[in-house]
């Protein structure tokens, strides 16, 4: 990857900026996560935590604060709970995933995967709720709170709707909160609260971090119909394969004929797919213009970002959160 | 049952003693478990929640209040926060057991059902933290995160240490505060906490908590190997079939020769077990008189419990808490 492009990217320029103080949240993360009487946890988390992640969630908080040149040292302790969090929800999501995907064939290290990745997952919340409680702020406390409780709910919501041809765009947007946005908009609020920004000023962040993660999953799940394996490093039609329920179909659902209809329910609902059903899934999909109507949500929901922070001071971090909302659709051709 | 029997039960005394409060508690309960959006959720927590159960731990936190004649109402919150993260517990406990235990037979049933006790043991875990965040005090806050995280590092820490030789009687010690001394601890403790009580009142409630546990939690993994299928509801030697280090075995471990040594191996570390493992098994708790010295230790725990009651006011919970400490090892012959 040149400079050039390197530079372009909105969350590389952020990390540029905030780096002595990610460098401090990795730290903590570092000394948090271990465990003195369990040594199997770091061993777990590491691969996680440790490598790659963009730490898209922390900076947001460290951006947050940032933006009302806060001096203090809770935007760390923040950062790394969220941070925590997303951890603990892809460990928790392994274990749903896989049992899914390798149904009747575990191995006795899947099994012991399973194990740790449940109680592993349990102890990184623990350590997130131990680290929130030190900022001593009750306002923070409920904030997170709630956003905890709405990312649970989302991801049951998700298990009992992802195969039910009843899903409707309301029941879609739930899910995307609980399992992207509710994070995201939390971790912008938070740093703000902890910052002593106003009420106008903390709902403007609540709002940026809500829609941003909103454009950002809807714009995962378009690419997962049409976008380049070499870039997303997914393959075309997973999530047809695994019978997710995500925008691209839901919207075609909604137009089906009768015929088409009981194709969604053969191959989403029932899960009975053959050769050539991905293909056809596509064709109803450019049918009914599907693709390029999810694509026009996911940038309404980036330009309703931007417009949040009309309200949030004049600062250069606010142009970096600015085009960090053009990007996440940047990649919809 | 007959009256006479139900009245002699401290734990029902306490229930008959805290029945106004523990009403509210489980229609607190019944309220915060419920999810608009994933009716799932209740469906899978009802036998859990609903059914049975003594609600010793919620009774505790009850008990430790009505102790110092508090008239608030965070107790019911803190009560059903307690019932909310033992529960979360249990259903996490499932998916960890029952993979051990069905290895390479996984049924569909059984998958969707790890995928529901995940997630929806994350709800309550998130439901509970709403519920303490509401209480408004940061202390109660402190020792709820600290308690989240003994449990989970004794999760982890007892699925390393279960089948390792080298697990010594500390190690045991810490596994068994986590997967029950320290809710049990925080339960009272909290209790105090938001009814005002003084700092060695406070004390007193978490040494009698943390006994109390203690006790109960020797007592269970002694029963396992001498009690009365019929009154535990176990068949003797679960444990040692399921390969769990637990103290009687620990006791045994540690004074065997080289061919015991290889006995416990062969039978618990890499779980090769023949017919008469488990009679030669007993016979060498026997020969060591293992048995009879866990009884002993759990009596000891019991005898710390009530000891710690004496820092407390003269009331008649703590009468009862005291018959409680005597109870939970009077199953032990």
């Amino acid at each position: 990857m040149d400079i050039a492009t390197r530079v372009a990217k909105p969350h590389e320029e952020l990390a540029d900026l905030l780096a002595d103080e990610l460098q401090a949240v990795n730290a903590l993360i570092r000394r948090r996560m271990a465990s003195e009487h369990a040594p199997r946890i770091p061993e777990v988390t590491a691969h996680l935590v440790e490598a790659g992640g963009k730490r898209l969630r922390p900076m947001l908080t460290l951006a947050a604060a940032r933006l009302f040149e806060y001096d203090g040292d809770h935007h760390l302790r923040l950062a790394a709970t969220v941070e925590f969090i997303h951890t603990a929800t892809l460990l928790h999501d392994d274990v749903v995933d896989e049992s899914a995907q390798r149904r009747g064939r575990p191995t006795a290290n899947l099994l012991w995967d399973n194990k740790s990745s449940v109680l592993v997952g349990d102890y990184l919340f623990a350590r997130s709720f131990q680290l929130m409680v030190e900022t001593g702020s009750l306002r923070v406390l409920d904030i997170l709170s709630n956003a905890a409780a709405t990312i649970a709910e989302g991801e049951v919501l998700q298990m009992t709707a992802a195969t039910d041809l009843g899903t409707d765009e309301g029941v879609y947007l739930q899910v995307v909160r609980g399992k992207t946005a509710a994070l995201f908009s939390a971790a912008t609020e938070v740093g703000g609260v902890i910052s002593g920004a106003s009420e106008q000023e903390v709902r403007a962040l609540f709002d940026y971090g809500d829609a941003l993660g909103i454009a950002f999953q809807i714009a995962d799940d378009l690419l997962d119909y049409q976008g380049d394996a070499k870039t997303t490093g997914k393959n075309v039609g997973d999530d047809f394969r695994e019978r997710k329920l995500t925008l691209p179909v839901i919207k075609a659902v909604a137009q089906a004929t009768a015929e088409e209809r009981a194709f969604w329910q053969r191959t989403i609902e029932k899960g009975q797919q053959a050769e050539g059903d991905l293909d056809h899934a596509l064709a109803l999909m450019e049918k009914y213009g599907t693709l390029e109507a999810t694509r026009r949500d996911a940038l309404g929901w980036a330009e309703k970002a931007k417009a949040a922070l009309g309200a949030l001071p004049d600062h250069p971090v606010r142009r970096i959160l600015h085009e960090l909302a053009d990007y996440v659709v940047a990649r919809l051709t």
